[in-house]
């Protein structure tokens, strides 16, 4: 039965997006019921619908996967797709001039998202999925997200316990309050083995047309050949081209339409 | 007033999100009620839930957007990121021993969806977007998507007024249905200066583990300097490797979960 009988349509449907997960892509009909708390019929209507249109694909094996339609519409997120499209070019320089692993991300809430990764070959290997997510306080991206977020979400972050990857993450909060501070003053982040104990990453902010932080563009290397004062105008550098092709593209955006 | 009021509530919340197109990707709520055929106070409402989940984003200036939660959830579709994570290694190889344009696209429905392309710095220029739709008969990808489509899509698409892109774009339904027939024949397809009149392109398709044609990788090249046979093994390669690849992954996404 539905657990929460007053929920509107609109957030039973949501519920049925939210079921799939990176760890969990391929549902059956009762796994999505289940997971979306919606009694078996309610579901199967709704699912039946969201194939219709192309939000979810029933593959050979019966179960459901997101459909390329969602992929379609979600693509014209302007945090998503629209971003890493402006950002590429800048990440392939970055890339070629040093060949190790280049990183774009955004902050959603109190977690960041990777939106773009280039992997170096012979670069240290980085665990990061496009469209997956991570906590702000250990990698370059995360601290340079946290550093420029609003106050409500650092007394969040620094409120919650803070997830120990390695023996060098940051969990004090008030040396994470510290750190942040420190960010902001150089305007760059480094993450010294916090998440990985082979890898530092150097990391920059991304600006929008209104100057507030909306993204952050990083490089990560492995450890023992880092260099981050040398690595820190590179990076810098590649976010203020991607912050200055922000500000056209969003400003033509705003042209009557 | 809705101007279909039988139509369900999660039809109506899909109506909102097909609202977005790439030529029209930040909307104002009256846009969007009418866009969507919903009144204005309907509209509202669910935006309001769409907004709270992540599907849009508000911007300063008062228009939606399509949210990163939306993109999130489309970046689990198998057919999207999931091929693009797994195809690029190989676009990449591709790439680097031709330093050309390489596309990758999948059928939806009669039309094809470019998934990824890595776009060369000196090739010729190509229109493609990712995320974005093309006709099937036109371009090299198109033609092998097409000529391993079900009969129904023939059907619909001999059917339908063939667009003609340049003087060589084959209009005629009868030379469609040939060419069609030789892509299978040759297991490659070559769009000479059908879609612009400096490119050239040849394409292969990718099979999914039960061997059927779920994807179709390209070179685009300048027309002047390209030798289609020189070209075709090379790319029917890519397809192949990239075809092992999805037979893995797919099988490995069938163990229970």
């Amino acid at each position: 039965m539905d657990a929460q009988p007053g929920r509107s349509v609109t957030s039973k449907v949501l519920a049925l997006l939210d079921a799939f997960t990176p760890a969990s892509p391929a549902l059956t009909l009762s796994e999505l019921a289940r997971r979306a708390e919606l009694p078996l019929p309610t579901a199967s209507r709704r699912v039946a619908e969201l194939v219709a249109w192309g939000a979810l694909e029933r593959g050979d094996d019966g179960r459901y996967r997101i459909g390329l339609r969602l992929w379609e519409v979600g693509s014209l997120a302007p945090r998503g797709l629209g971003l890493r499209e402006l950002a590429l070019p800048t990440m392939e320089d970055l890339y070629e001039v040093t060949h190790e692993n280049v990183q774009l991300a955004v902050r959603q809430d109190a977690e960041l998202v990777f939106i773009e990764r280039i992997a170096g070959r012979h670069a240290v290997p980085v665990l990061t999925r496009v469209g997956g997510r991570f906590a702000l306080h250990a990698t370059g991206v995360g601290l340079v997200l946290l550093a420029y977020a609003p106050a409500e979400v650092h007394e969040q972050v620094l409120a919650a316990p803070l997830e120990r990857y390695t023996p060098l993450t940051v969990t004090d909060p008030g040396r994470l309050r510290r750190t942040l501070a420190e960010v902001r003053r150089t305007g760059y982040a480094v993450s010294d083995r916090q998440v990985t104990m082979d890898a530092l990453s150097v990391a920059a902010p991304i600006c929008g047309p209104e100057g507030a932080v909306v993204a952050a563009i990083s490089l990560v290397v492995a450890q023992h050949r880092a260099d981050p004062v040398a690595l820190a105008p590179l990076v810098q550098a590649a976010g203020r081209t991607i912050s200055r092709s922000l500000g056209t593209s969003y400003g033509s955006r705003r042209s009557p339409g």
